[in-house]
C-alpha cells in the first residue's frame, strides 16, 4: 500500500486537507446535536398540549416578513374561493355550520 | 481489464442487473420529464397572472382532508392569536385597517 | 357563505386556475405512481439479491458523463489516501489481508 | 378581534407557546449560522486547491464503518463490471492508457 504512504497528488497538503475535513465534521456534528435538541423542544411541547405540525407552519409564518404572511393569506383565501375549496378565513362558519 | 469480462461475483446475473437498473433508469426519465411539464404550467399559470407559491399552497390543502385543513387553519389561528401574530382570519381587518 | 360563489378578485378565471391546478395535480399523481414503481423495482431486484444501495450508486455513476466518474474516482482515492483513509482501489488488498 | 384578547382554546399558555417557539427559533439560528461557516469552509479549501464535491465524497465516507465503506466499493465495482460500466479501480488503468 505505497499509494497510502506517498501521496504524489495531494503531497504534504494532506495535513491541510484534513483540517478542513475535520473542521467541517465538527460543524456536521454540532448541527446534529442542535436537531435533536429541536426535536426534544418539539416533543417537550407535544407533551404540554401543542401540536408540532402547527408550531412549524407559525414558526415559517414568523420567519417571513408580516405584510407577505398577511397578502399570502389572503392570495389562499382568494384563490380557495375561486375553486370552490375551504379558504383560512372560514373556520368560523365551518364551526358553527356543524352545530 | 478480464475483470470487466469475468464477473464471478455478479455471473451471468449482470443482464438481470442491467435490466433492474435500465427499467429505473428510464421511470427515472419519465419522473424527470413530468417534472418539466409541471413546472411549464406554473410557468404558463405565472404567465396568466397566478402566484406559483400560492397555488403550490393550495394545491398542498386540496391534497388533504378538508376536515383536517379547516382544524389546521382554526390551530394555526389560535397560536398566532396566542403569541401576537397575525392570523389567517385577521385579513380583512387588516385590509381595512389600511385605508 | 357568498364569497364562494362570488369571487371578485379571480372572477372568472376560477375555471382556469381550477384548471391549472388540475393538470398539476394529475401530474403529481403520475409521479407518485412512477416513485411506487421504481420502489416496486427495487424491492425485486432486492429479492433477486441485489443490494438496492448499491444500484443507487451505480445508477448515481452512469447519469455522469463516463470521463468525470473517472476523475471523481481517481480524486476520491488521492483524497483518502491523503488523509490516511481507505480508497476505492484499496479493496482488493483489503479483502487479501482478510484471507 | 377580541379572539386575540382572549385565546380560549390556548389561555395564558401563549407565553409557554412562545417560549417553545422562540427556543426552537434560536435553535434555528445557530444551525444556519453553522451552516454558513461550513460553506465558508468549503470556500476556503476550493480556495486552496480541494475540491468540494470530493471533499463532500470524502466525508460521507468518513461517516461510514470502515468495513462498510470497504464493502461498498468492492459491491460497486462488482456492479459496474457485471454491467459494463467503470468501476472505482479502474482509474490507474484508465489513466495509463491516456498517455
Amino acid at each position: 500500500m505505497s499509494k497510502a504512504m506517498y501521496t504524489p497528488r495531494v503531497g504534504n497538503s494532506g495535513a491541510i486537507l484534513k483540517g478542513f475535513i475535520e473542521r467541517i465534521e465538527n460543524l456536521n456534528e454540532e448541527k446534529r446535536a442542535i436537531s435533536v435538541d429541536i426535536r426534544d423542544i418539539f416533543a417537550e411541547a407535544k407533551g404540554s398540549g401543542f401540536d408540532p405540525k402547527i408550531m412549524r407552519i407559525v414558526i415559517r409564518r414568523r420567519a417571513m416578513d408580516r405584510a407577505d404572511v398577511q397578502e399570502q393569506d389572503a392570495l389562499v383565501t382568494t384563490y380557495a374561493h375561486a375553486i370552490g375549496e375551504p379558504a383560512p378565513d372560514d373556520e368560523e362558519e365551518t364551526t358553527s355550520s356543524s352545530d
